[in-house]
């Protein structure tokens, strides 16, 4: 057990959520629900009853080091990777599995996590990673965990899985996000799933699958496979991490790997990825506003976000399906149906 | 000429224009139009051709005396009378008479000034400033500065002015703000100017007024007259100001008067009393939006305020009669045609 590590990606700089997420406070260090915890406290909490913390691994950008010591406490500072450069999420993984390596051996195996979703059914989440870890460690398997479909969304990748009758069902085939036809097709046949970002495997396995499908990535990070866990581990991947090619998981490996097996999870899954995700998430009153922030006095305002400077008074009247959002630095005040548009209108600053 | 004098009343706390004008940020010290200068510079500005900067007076809130210095640099810091209380207008003025008359004595003469309105035509303002000075210098009169209505408003009071042929005119009444009806007789007859609050006369003629008419003022006040224009003016005026009656200088001293003379003008005035007024007499672009602050993307907004906050980036959607003003302290965000109800609205908090 104790060679199984959690790696959350939290590197992200959260183009979505503007004005609330910045690329100086990207999504994953705000308690954007609410609730008291931020995006990557609640992911680390959510795993603290599977591995223990000394087997977190946080990997980011250089640039957040201290927001993810900040918020997470009793990590371990050597269990906070930092990224030199951006360079997609294959490599990122792969730095993760060759520190895992050097700490625990080939035969560790750890689960990748998106540092920015929302699971609201913990418990079988938890359920699935102890199913996962077993199943990539008893088999050379590649396992993701791609959540059952409640909608025919077409913002989300999606995995075909094989007729088996089995728990953990052979992967056919990744794919990109549908038209609505073929999302509609995907949620009738029962043989889809989305695909979250999460992975589970050994070390042996990814290492294989790495030098198989994508050696380029492990060739450039393993030349010194003996700086990893050592003193002089981050000079040594500020100089050859950005060599990289910048390739997701999903092309590098997942993509064309042929020993992938799913487990389907009905988890409350979301990667609250839209400000409408937030508003579907999050408590609404009885004029089914989602209200965060300061003292404001709110009339004849309906269905909309409303998130006010926590240290300003604000008096909003007559607005039905907006988003306003006081931060800081920056102000929105949006229809909530062209929330697709805010990054264009951000564009033309 | 050296014993004419301009005070200019700005010591009110700016209910109106929430959230720009607050208590701490009273309107009188807001550039609220853009243009580069508070309405306080622009009440100085208009009057430096009639008056020596020596001999304008401006009264206010103890608490905005080193706002006065800030925005009026070249005012001798001892033309800054101080008010310990506020006791409405009849105290405000009685005290800058006494002022004016230990520097210069009686037969000086004064104008009285908001410091809050805008006046478009300062030539024609200036012109008959210079008439109003002529005026109360050469008979015992008090000289009103009436506004020649543009329309029949209810939210200004009214001077009802005599028959004579004359550039002067007696006043025969004030009026209280009317209704819509009685609004649009007096602007048919043509025999009612608005209540500008400016008003112009000599220290005697003012003196005798209060004498008469209202001597609890000017008793409390008068109690040491040796004290005015000393170093121990503050010290006195801190003692017995607040045992005035709080009165305003109509109720107390014009209703009453048998000797007040009006000055029709027709000056390009408004008291920017709203927000609907700011954005009558500001630019507006092709959309009909008065616009102003930091960078902002504005799309499908027309005929609004935006008021966004100077350092913050903005981008505001679909809005339509819309007031949206962002400052440091609070939110507004309130249809346009409800302007009368912010007050309400904040009174909630």
């Amino acid at each position: 057990m104790s060679s199984r590590y959690v790696v959350i990606m939290a590197g992200g700089v959260g183009s979505r959520f503007w004005p609330s997420s910045t690329e100086a406070r990207p999504k994953q260090f705000l308690d954007i629900l609410g609730i008291g915890r931020s995006f990557l406290q609640l992911t680390v909490d959510r795993v603290r009853p599977v591995v223990p913390i000394e087997n977190v691994i946080i990997v980011t950008n250089k640039a957040y080091f201290d927001l993810v010591k900040e918020h997470i406490p009793d990590l371990p500072e050597h269990n906070i990777l930092c990224e030199p450069s951006r360079n997609n999420t294959a490599p990122c993984i792969a730095y993760a599995m060759l520190h895992i390596k050097a700490r625990s051996g080939s035969l560790a195996s750890f689960a990748v996590l998106p540092a920015d979703h929302i699971i609201l059914k913990e418990d079988q989440f938890r359920l699935h990673l102890n199913q996962a870890f077993d199943a990539c460690e008893n088999n050379s398997a590649i396992v993701t965990m791609g959540i059952k479909p409640t909608r025919p969304d077409t913002g989300y990748g999606y995995i075909q899985l094989g007729d088996e009758n089995t728990e953990l069902k052979k992967v056919v085939a990744f794919k990109e996000k549908p038209d609505l036809q073929t999302a509609l097709e995907y949620l009738d046949s029962g043989k889809y799933v989305w695909n979250a970002g999460i992975f589970i495997w050994s070390v042996t396995t990814l290492t294989d699958a790495f030098e198989i499908l994508y050696p380029q990535i492990i060739e450039t990070l393993n030349q010194s496979p003996d700086a990893y866990n050592t003193a002089r581990e981050q000079a040594y991947i500020d100089e050859v991490y950005p060599n990289t090619d910048a390739i997701s998981i999903d092309y590098a490996i997942m993509e064309n790997a042929d020993n992938v097996f799913n487990i389907i999870a009905d988890i409350g899954w979301s990667d609250l990825g839209t400000w409408d995700s937030l508003y579907d998430y999050g408590s609404k009153d009885h004029n089914g506003n989602f209200a965060q922030g300061g003292p404001a006095v709110i009339e004849d305002v309906v269905n909309s976000i409303i998130k006010t400077h926590p240290k300003k008074r604000a008096v909003i009247r007559g607005l039905e399906n907006f988003i306003v959002v006081d931060e800081d630095d920056a102000l929105l005040i949006y229809p909530k149906d062209k929330e697709q548009e805010i990054k264009a209108s951000i564009k033309k600053f």
